[in-house]
């Protein structure tokens, strides 16, 4: 892993939590994603070297509708990049990491990626995101 | 705000979370620290520029012991890393954020830091922290 790629916050209105976001780090929502597959839709921002990932339900089965209506917003991942995601799937399963992926899927942002088990990592919902070249 | 500095993760048992998170990040454990005044033992690894900050309690009314009652273990705060804390703080102030120090404190990892309050940012707990040179 080379770095955290990204923060996955959940929130429920993207359009006054971007705004909120540039204010808060001082620079400007770069991109809007529409991930029709995950019932969502995202903005990031930059800082440095990561990104924030804002993300908004679209609909009621989103996990992200599911995890706001439990939790309320909030951080929702950690996503790390990676190098090669299918070596670094293997190598936590063979640490004994439960992965949610059998193999990667398309994110947003022009991403393969797979989740971890938050039970895991301590509670924590973890991504492994490799950019698509 | 220049990076992501670290992410702060609540556990409830620091060296077992330790030995799993070095599993998954594929490095060790760099450094251990306990803050007193904040009653907090903490462990931190390293990911290109990024960090990992386990936090265990100390003390029952640690604030990470109190988290973890109500939310279960997990992601605590982001913490991003800036040039000057108290002109950041200014800058956030006047955009209308509500900052939960009056002025930086001493944190781990010999940082100044100072906490939004999560009600401003979509229910993300926010860390500002500067490198005390």
């Amino acid at each position: 892993m080379t770095k955290i790629e990204h923060i996955g916050i959940a929130v429920k209105d993207l359009a006054a939590a971007g705004k909120l976001y540039e204010k808060l780090l001082n620079t400007n929502v770069y991109k809007t994603e529409e991930v029709a597959s995950e019932f969502v839709r995202t903005a990031f921002l930059q800082t440095g070297p990561n990104k924030i990932e804002l993300l908004e339900a679209t609909a009621e089965n989103s996990a992200i509708a599911g995890f706001i209506a439990k939790k309320g917003e909030g951080i929702h991942h950690i996503a790390f990049d990676v190098e090669d995601i299918e070596a670094e799937m293997q190598r936590l399963k063979n640490e004994g990491f439960v992965l949610l992926n059998e193999t990667p899927k398309r994110g947003a942002d022009n991403k393969l990626v797979c989740f971890v088990h938050p039970k895991s990592a301590n509670g924590v919902l973890i991504e492994l995101c490799q950019e698509v070249k």
